[in-house]
């Protein structure tokens, strides 16, 4: 079922200096940053040739990185994202299997402008897993 | 400097268990437990398009992930690996711009026959960085 891995999240409290950690110390590709108040972080985008890795200060009073942060002062990675063909019979697979989808099950329009889902990192073996549309 | 993502490792408890969650409840391929007695680790190798998943059990005494496993009980991801074409250039690259090596400094011959070395967390965003020579 799950597909290539679309990216790595990475939160981190200062996107200025983790960028330059990617772009200078490991000499990777990094994008300008992007603030998507709507899912209240702001990303920068590594390239690497087979996957990216997305860097995510959080943005806002109700950003979902802000506790994370705080247990996690030096930040750390937040949740791996795999590639799904079709979301939803993703999601009715996982349920039958008794996985536990985050929120309300349905799925919502991530940070690529593709639908996404959360699985719970209890049944993941302590892994927040996103899965996206490809 | 560094090229592809060459894997993402979780740490797990019992890799039986979490080779079927990947197997049947993700729909991945899933490799067959291999014993690394000199790594301290049983491995199996989830694979996917682009890159692969590496599950982790503790194996032995010394361990080098029992302690992560102490602070997170349910598991969860223990280190990236990216890939460099040059390990000693690289190091040299990363003393320079101040980053810590762990251990002696000198690359070790990693879990695929490779030379590796890991990289301080407080130096990458609180995340564990191995480097393997591709």
């Amino acid at each position: 079922m799950i597909g290539r891995l679309n990216h790595v999240a990475i939160a981190v409290r200062d996107l200025a200096a983790a960028s330059e950690v990617y772009r200078t110390t490991l000499g990777a590709e990094v994008s300008a940053p992007e603030a998507l108040p709507e899912h209240g972080v702001t990303v920068v985008f590594v390239t690497l040739p087979n996957t990216k890795i997305e860097l995510l200060e959080p943005l806002g009073a109700e950003s979902p990185i802000a506790r994370f942060l705080e247990r996690n002062p030096d930040g750390g990675i937040h949740h791996v994202c795999y590639e799904v063909d079709d979301i939803r019979a993703a999601r009715d697979r996982l349920v039958r299997n008794g996985a536990r989808v985050l929120g309300s099950g349905e799925p919502k329009i991530g940070a690529h402008g593709k639908p996404v889902l959360f699985l719970h990192p209890k049944d993941f073996l302590g892994t927040l897993v996103e899965l996206e549309q490809a």
